[in-house]
Parts: structure tokens; C-alpha cells; sequence
């Protein structure tokens, strides 16, 4: 029997087909028990694939090393199993300033933790986390943050850590925008994803940031399923609980700091393949872009400028000011991507709109 | 414009469906340029998926398992993206006995290595190595391997090495069958892979050895990407040429043993899901199913027995022995996968054929 809704798809294909462009997507047939006969084609009118995106150059080196690496005439194609794409997170899919949302995750389970080890209310810098003191909290020093870092994010299963992330993501929200991290996503750039997905790139992302953090999230926000979410790495540690059911333990130990020349040692440890787009903000992305460009073929490097202040920020080069303490895109960075060709993408004049909620 | 071969391929597939019991693969419709319609179907005419395997439970087990969890109205039915199967390689996938292919490559590699550093001629444990005397070389204890496996294994850049195995694995062969190491994976296996595949299951391998070993060839072996391959791995170091070309060295530094407990560390790093099924063979694999197995719903462990010294080989609880020094498949084991309904597939009576190239 066909079921009369996929014949109808089939119907509206073929009229479609013959009247008017196409774009294809790629497309899965599943296998479904009970059903003699399924068929779902991927079939959409032909329509701007970066619809947030401003007619302007960097759109442009977008579709085009899309065109080229998927026309197999093309002397530039490259086989689809090959197609790696990968995206830094913090300033590149999302907003970055002025505080890492792992960062401000940290801090507000401080007050959980102490609730469990009341002794840690006495401790330095969790006193001065707990006090709420915002002038105190500014002057932690990195060691320190590292305390509350190893005290927050490890030493419990990762299942538990998995739960706690998820409920604070429901709850807390940006300072500015009084929205949940997660809406704070750059629209154009949720476009890239899903326009090379659907010329059959599988895209990763490679972040500076906790690898089991960003995975609690990436596949509801960016389509990015947790094997394809590459960042800084911890141990675990395979044991048992009272019942003898296994389980793991977040443990202390680093396995991968996913920052600078840590993004292409993770790349390979990960991945095992050389990207051929990637894409960053910062100088914590310079070497992926570098070990990506350094591949034959086409390659696609880009990095995006913040320079709009008003829908956004504006720092780096953009402001000409000193590197600030995060998203770092510094003059030097600038000028080796104007070298290599990497193509800057201007926030202010390449995008239509930056996040999806606005008009 | 309807290109005429597709359309025949859906005018087939329509005859078919309405006739004959079909079974439906995984089939991705890709985009292509310049063509304005193309369509494509993933049809085959209903035929036995696992045809190497003999009618008994080990081979039902795996059928129902793919049907409950690949059925929408089926309580134990998984989504198609969290569906994940680990493999673990030697002894599972491939002959493991008497000695395991990367060692084998590695004692070969020291002529080569003598050869840049004839310094090493005069140092144990290569002098032995060199010395051919295969008595001697028996006598070496695992110390003596580890510096043999990290000289030849790591120091050089990743190109480098991955052109070293290539070469290696195209004119090496088993003593016994005299046949390349690839030629030795098992049929029944080979089929388990894809029926999986073909309903939506990401396959990884999940192995105790190096993982950059494994990745030189297991996508045109078992059709595993190098993304998908899960090892032992080390640390690399990024860096430049005399050029300035960024490239990536081999370093010393463990990172993942992906052995026992390595292997649930190694998935939760590398893959970030609970596998839904499991196969393995030996002790080292015992973590793995029981991290698979203590998932909710339809969880699928199966250990390779080897009793079959005819075709291949017996060890382990088959012959009632204490534990080899590979493969070790203890009776500990087998006790334990009783207890837990983890299915042993006999190699002498579940498999019809070991190899394809047997008749």
C-alpha cells in the first residue's frame, strides 16, 4: 500500500520539478516497521539558503567554496565523506561578551555546592563568590577561578552534571537581552550550519569551552549532535554505585584544553580529518584556521568581526582598542587573515540581523 | 527536467512496493549541481541481511534487536540520531591471534627506524629486534615493547606516520593465510556493520589499539570514517615547517588507554552517548557492555566466543583454558555475560562462513 501522503509528496516533487529551480537537501529515507512503502523526498523551491546575510563578499566566498566542493565537475569537489566543517562557539555561534556562559554557570552553582559542603563558606574564593560582591568577585585572580572551575564541574557523574546544566539553561538568562543563553545564538551563522549540512558537510563545533557542557545543549540549539561537539576535555573515571550499576566520574584531570594550538591537536584527536571550513572570532581560533588552510583544495576560512555595537558589541580591531579580555581579535590576528586570505566577516555590514528574535 | 534513470528507478520502486515485501535502507538523496531534478530510492528486494550467519539465537538476537528499536510503535523504539554501536576490533572484527597486527608493524618498523638512527643498533631493545632471533624476541617483556612502540609510533609528524601504515598494511601479510591483515576480517561481522548502518546505527570502533593505527584503514575496510574510531590515543604537538606550513607531531604523552574501563572513558570523550549495542570478545571489552547494558530500553551486548580452531582459532573458556595472552576471553566473562543476558555468538556454530574469501 502507499500511504497517500508521501504519494502526495511525490506529486507535488514532480510538478515542482518541472516548473520551477530546485534546491535539494539531502535527505534520509528511513526504514520504518509496518509501512510497505514510505517516500519523503527533500525538496524545496529554490530560495537564498543565507537569507540573514547582506549581498556582499562574504556571502559570496560562503556560496561559492559550497558550489565548488560539491560539483563533482568541479576540480575543487571534495567527496562527501570528507566534508568537515568546524565552527569555534563563543563569539562565532554565539555571543561571547562580556561574560563565558560557563563562566557565570560556575559561579551561580557555588551557592548549590555549599549547600552540600557547608564547610566551603569559610573557604576562599568561595567565600567571596557566596558574598555576591561584585567588586570583590572582579578581583579573582585565574588560579582561583580554576578552584571554582575543578569544584563545580567535577567530582560528580556525569549524568548528575548533565541535569544540573540542562535546569540552569531553563532558567538563567542574559543580563542584556533578558533571554535565555541559548536565543543568543547569531542567526546568519545558524544559516551556515544548516546550509552546509545540507550540502553534506557534518559540522563541528570546537570550543575553548567544556566539551560536556556545550553537548547538554549544541543538538537542540545548533543542530549538532554530542559527537560532533569538540572542547576542553576531563577525564572520568568508570566505577560502580551500591546496586553494582556503572557509571562515570567527572575527574579533575585535563585531557584536552581545546584553546590555540589545542583546536587542531583536538581536531585529530577527535576527528582525525583536516577541516575544510572553519570558522572563529578570535586568537584562540588562529591555529585551526591555519592547520585548515594549510590543506589542499578548497578551503574556507573565516573569522567574524564584532564590530556593532549597537545590535551586538564592537571590540578588536574594530574599536582599534588593546585586546580585551575575551574574544580576543587582535590587529595581529587581522592582519595575518588579511595575508592568508581568510575572509573577516563584518557583524555590522555582512548581516541583515544578528539574532533571530529581532524583526 | 526529470532525468529519465531516476525516474525509472521510482517507477521500479512503485512496481515493487505494491508486489513484494521490500526492505527499506538508508539512503541519502544528494544534491548535485546542474542537475535540476534527481531522484533516487534506496529499495532492495527483502533478502536476508546477515547471510553469513547460521539460523540460531546469537543471529535473532540482532534481528529483533534492530526491528524493536527501529519501530516507531515499538516501546523500545530509539531515535535515529541516538542510535550508536561500538565494536571493539581484534578478535571481534578481525583475527587477534597470535599476535596483534600493530605489533607486528611495529617490530617491522625498527629496521627502518635503525636505518635513520643507526645508533639504535647497538641499543636493547632494538638490537634483539634487528637480530631476527625469534627466540630472543619472545623473551622481551612489555617495558621492552612500550619503548619499541613509542619509537616507532610517535616523534614523527601525523602525515607522515598515516603514509608509514599505508604502505606497511599493502604488502604485509599473515603468516598463516597469507593474505593481507585486512583480508582477515570476519564476514559475519562485516554484515552485522552494515544491517546496522542500514538502519540508521552510527558504528564506531571501540579499540584497546592506536587509534591513529586503526583510522588509516578502517573506512575502506569496515566502512568506518576515522571520526568514528575510538583507540588508544596520544598526544600531538602543533607546530610549523621551515616554510611556515602549521603540521602535527606524534607525541609520547598518553592521552585515552583505551582498554577495560578505558573504553566507557573513551566513548563518553569521544562520542558523548551510551552505545545501544556492544560487541566484543575479550575482558578488555567488559566495561563497554556493561556501560551499554545498564542504559534503559533495548540494549544489545554480544561477545565473540573463538571455538573454532579449524577455521580459525580456540581459546579462551572454549577449551576450557586459563587465559591466553591475547583475547582473553576468561570464564569470569562468561559467567558474567550469563548473568546478564549478554548473547555469545559461537564463531563454530553461529557463523556459516569466517571470511569472504572463503567458498
Amino acid at each position: 500500500m502507499i500511504r497517500r501522503k508521501h504519494y502526495q509528496s511525490f506529486a507535488y516533487a514532480f510538478r515542482s520539478a518541472v516548473s520551477v529551480p530546485l534546491q535539494w537537501r539531502t535527505t534520509k529515507i528511513d526504514r520504518e516497521e509496518g509501512h510497505t512503502f514510505i517516500f519523503t523526498a527533500g525538496i524545496a523551491l529554490a530560495e537564498d539558503p543565507l537569507p540573514s546575510w547582506n549581498e556582499s563578499p562574504a556571502k559570496q566566498a560562503i556560496v561559492q567554496f559550497v558550489h565548488e566542493t560539491t560539483d563533482r565537475a568541479n576540480s575543487k569537489f571534495v567527496p562527501p565523506e570528507e566534508r568537515i566543517a568546524t565552527f569555534d562557539q563563543d563569539g562565532t555561534l554565539w555571543v561571547e561578551h562580556l561574560m563565558y556562559t560557563q563562566v557565570v554557570y560556575c559561579l551561580e552553582r557555588v551557592s548549590a555546592l555549599a549547600a552540600k559542603k557547608p564547610e566551603l563558606k569559610n573557604v576562599e574564593p568561595f567565600k567571596t563568590v557566596l558574598s555576591g560582591n561584585r567588586g570583590a568577585m572582579a578581583k579573582l585572580t585565574m588560579k582561583d577561578l580554576e578552584k571554582i572551575l575543578a569544584a563545580t564541574l567535577t567530582g560528580m557523574s556525569i549524568d548528575e552534571y548533565e541535569a544540573e546544566v540542562k535546569k540552569w539553561l531553563e532558567t538563567a538568562k542574559d543580563p542584556r537581552w533578558k533571554r535565555p543563553y541559548t536565543d543568543l545564538t547569531y542567526q546568519p551563522m545558524q544559516e551556515v550550519l544548516r546550509y552546509l549540512r545540507a550540502n553534506g558537510y557534518k559540522t563541528y563545533i570546537v570550543t575553548g569551552w567544556g566539551q560536556d557542557f556545550v553537548r547538554v545543549y549544541a543538538e537542540q540549539v545548533y543542530g549538532i549532535p554530542p559527537e560532533q561537539v569538540v572542547g576542553t576535555a576531563g577525564g572520568t573515571k568508570y566505577g560502580y554505585d551500591k546496586s553494582g550499576k556503572p557509571f562515570l566520574t567527572k575527574e579533575r584531570k585535563l585531557l584536552l584544553n581545546d584553546n590555540n594550538a589545542g583546536k587542531p591537536e583536538g581536531i585529530h584527536l577527535m576527528i582525525g580529518r583536516r577541516p575544510y571550513a572553519a570558522f572563529g572570532n578570535s586568537t584562540g581560533d588562529r591555529q585551526m584556521l591555519e592547520y585548515t588552510g594549510a590543506g589542499q583544495g578548497a578551503r574556507l576560512e573565516m573569522l567574524v568581526l564584532h564590530d556593532d555595537a549597537k545590535r551586538e558589541y564592537a571590540y578588536g580591531p574594530a574599536q582599534g582598542l588593546p585586546d580585551t579580555k575575551v574574544g580576543t581579535f587582535t590587529q595581529t590576528l587581522y592582519v595575518e587573515a588579511k595575508q592568508k586570505g581568510w575572509v573577516v566577516i563584518s557583524m555590522k555590514n555582512d548581516w541583515k540581523r544578528v539574532f533571530a528574535f529581532e524583526p
